[in-house]
């Protein structure tokens, strides 16, 4: 996304410290102390200008988010619209959210193992050119730090609406041996599925009629052995 | 496909018993005495008129080829196209293929469990309407025949022009947790791909410019590990 945000970002979002986290890399380990509590952990990697992670954190209260992008700018208009969904008058941000600045690259440097338990990655950039496989965020190089970091019940949730991405990205999940569910080449085919939230870019390209690939890959143990059990019945 | 053939056509397909049998049930775990090798088995699914196959079985002399359809009319068709691939003066057809009359359904009375090494399943029905889903012939009812017909070298390979016939037959086979690999949803992107070989019906389509998808299924355990340590090193 190219940038063109007005100048001094950095110190609108380093006055945010309810909101906005700079140096993610501090909690390592330590997020259930930074959120004050134990509940599960879904991280947003790539938020843009934080429509998604923001709505879902004002839906799910019992869930602590964490979006992430490596932008000060889009921090800054992200903090914004935390703000506003929260609704709240004296402007605070939704307790269960916070905003990390961090190059995915270096995303083992801000979780430990088993720390995070779904990661969402919406409209990541694809990187359309092959020489630039290695930057897509789910070439196997980034999936397999993704699995380490994911907990037992942890999963993926990947949307995008380019079809060679989307292509690059189920056999990046096949490769490394992983489970999909839900795999679809047009998520709104049927209208709107019940509970998904929408990214801007997402709204503006669903109202040209383009369709929206989705796909979910069951990672943790627990989340394998209750998929295997739901579907066991297709082998009677 | 609907059928206008002449009529006789039984007639004409029952004297051909150098390629046609009409009774597969017969040759139920010996097919190798048919073929009079124990030469590995690829079955194709739904043949139709039959050039996919024809053209395979005189490509490929060390695998022996089943084409099966449940229609008199196409089993005379494709026995014309296979003796004239075989392109032999006394109008001799492959020795390595069998054009068999069976209804897919009752797959399971013409094979014994792993007399099949691979199945082609090319441009099959994708029967749209929702009430015939149990009738897509990757409908899970069926792979699961398939799996069991497979040996441990076994694989399944798929090619369709329609995404969502696709997209279903992906959650079919992830949800039976079968490995692919290779999933395309636009086969022809950059040209032919190598050791290819077309449908009458892929051949028309491609000529519009219109994208095939295709995908390989890894069933059998030999396969699958020498799959899984093709792909050790996105581990490492």
């Amino acid at each position: 996304m190219r940038l063109r945000g007005r100048k001094g970002a950095r110190e609108l979002i380093e006055r945010q410290t309810d909101l906005v986290v700079l140096n993610p890399q501090h909690w390592k380990g330590r997020w259930a102390e930074r959120f004050g509590n134990d509940r599960p952990i879904h991280v947003e990697l790539g938020m843009g200008k934080g429509k998604f992670i923001s709505e879902m954190s004002v839906l799910h209260p019992d869930i602590n988010f964490i979006g992430i992008d490596m932008y000060d700018e889009l921090i800054r208009r992200a903090s914004e619209k935390a703000r506003a969904a929260a609704g709240r008058e004296d402007g605070g941000a939704p307790e269960n959210l916070v905003l990390a600045l961090l190059n995915v690259e270096r995303i083992e440097e801000a979780f430990a193992e088993g720390e995070i338990e779904r990661i969402y990655l919406n409209f990541s950039d694809p990187w359309p050119k092959k020489r630039h496989a290695k930057r897509r965020l789910t070439h196997p190089a980034f999936v397999r730090k993704y699995v380490r970091l994911l907990n037992e019940r942890g999963e993926i949730h990947f949307k995008t609406d380019s079809l060679t991405f989307f292509e690059f990205s189920l056999n990046s999940f096949a490769d490394l041996g992983l489970t999909m569910r839900n795999i679809t080449m047009d998520l709104y085919r049927d209208g709107q599925p019940p509970g998904n939230v929408m990214t801007e870019y997402e709204m503006k390209f669903c109202e040209k009629g383009q369709p929206i690939c989705r796909v979910e890959v069951v990672v943790g143990q627990t989340a394998l052995r209750e998929h295997a059990d739901r579907l066991k019945h297709l082998w009677d």
